[in-house]
């Protein structure tokens, strides 16, 4: 086979905003409000800024509240549709610290924070990366309502698997806040003819 | 926030065997057959070559049999827990063609060819990536009993959830194969104390 056609390595980069929003946040964010605010703020740039959809998500020491990584949906500017912001932030984190597994023996507990409930691969994805616990502004319709995304099938019991397996779900972080930003978010993108990039007709 | 730390990129390359593996290799794969047994040749040597466990992928232009990338499980060499082999494979095959959109309007059909069922993780991806047609060895308990590798909480009527979403599913090329390769691997795995990565205690 001739190889010169074949792809060997693949990747993402997050865009040069998010670092500048980053320099502009505490290092360490105590509560879970603080953590959800700053995923907000990444959100509701993101899909502004033609790097992705309007998702963001951070992996933050729990105790600490030390921040490991920071990652938006880079699905448009990185041309990969696996590079949603849980994937982002969970790889960077475990490119950080040199391991797959971020729920190591030894290791502090760690945590993923996002803006929305995490989609079909996501969800999966979560559990393979360690974290102990999984913090999301909310779950619902609300999301595939305002802004066209479609988050796959789900199980109804996604939490309780996601807890028998040793990852706790807080659920309701501004949860007010994150649904008004999508809301915007689904007005911008009517006005603006944004790229809605996973709408293929859901069930 | 001081950002010295944080960490910008994340990938993952294919290691030099693969290229090898695929030097070996006819260009075009007409039958579902010869796809498979691509798939199971490099599946069964990843995990003798570190790179992660016994699992590979190929995306394949579904009318020509043209190989578009080949991918294998790259959680050990990547360190990051969510390059299974699907997403590899998805990955490349969208960096090659510089689309996020394996499906997009006026895209030749394209298949995912796996050696057996996606995890939880890679049943979302496979929604999200574009491709047409999902091609497996096989599904059932045998490989979560062979290898101690662990699939995740995955809906009942999963294919039917695909074939609702436009992914035709393909269910049972070289299953006998597949199986006796998981054996195998299960065999050498206890031998010689390989890493199960994944094996976080299910449901």
């Amino acid at each position: 086979m001739d190889l010169t056609r074949l792809p060997r390595s693949f990747g993402a980069t997050l865009p040069d905003w998010v670092l500048e929003e980053l320099t502009h946040s505490p290092t360490v964010l105590p509560t879970h409000a603080d953590r959800m605010e700053l995923a907000l703020r990444l959100a509701a740039r993101n899909p502004l800024e033609g790097s992705g959809g309007p998702f963001a998500a951070l992996v933050v020491d729990t105790a600490t509240g030390e921040l490991v990584s920071a990652g938006v949906n880079l699905v448009l500017s990185s041309g990969l549709s696996a590079a949603h912001a849980e994937i982002t932030a969970l790889s960077l984190a475990q490119t950080r610290i040199g391991d797959w597994d971020l729920g190591a023996t030894g290791a502090p507990d760690r945590e993923l924070v996002v803006n929305w409930r995490p989609c079909a691969q996501c969800y999966g994805a979560v559990l393979w990366s360690g974290v102990k616990r999984l913090v999301i502004a909310g779950e619902g319709p609300e999301v595939e309502h305002l802004t066209g995304f479609d988050e796959g099938p789900m199980r109804e019991d996604w939490a309780e698997q996601l807890r028998r397996r040793g990852v706790e779900v807080v659920i309701g972080v501004r949860r007010e806040q994150a649904v008004s930003m999508f809301a915007e978010y689904g007005r911008v993108a009517v006005e603006r003819g944004l790229t809605v990039y996973n709408a293929r007709g859901g069930a």
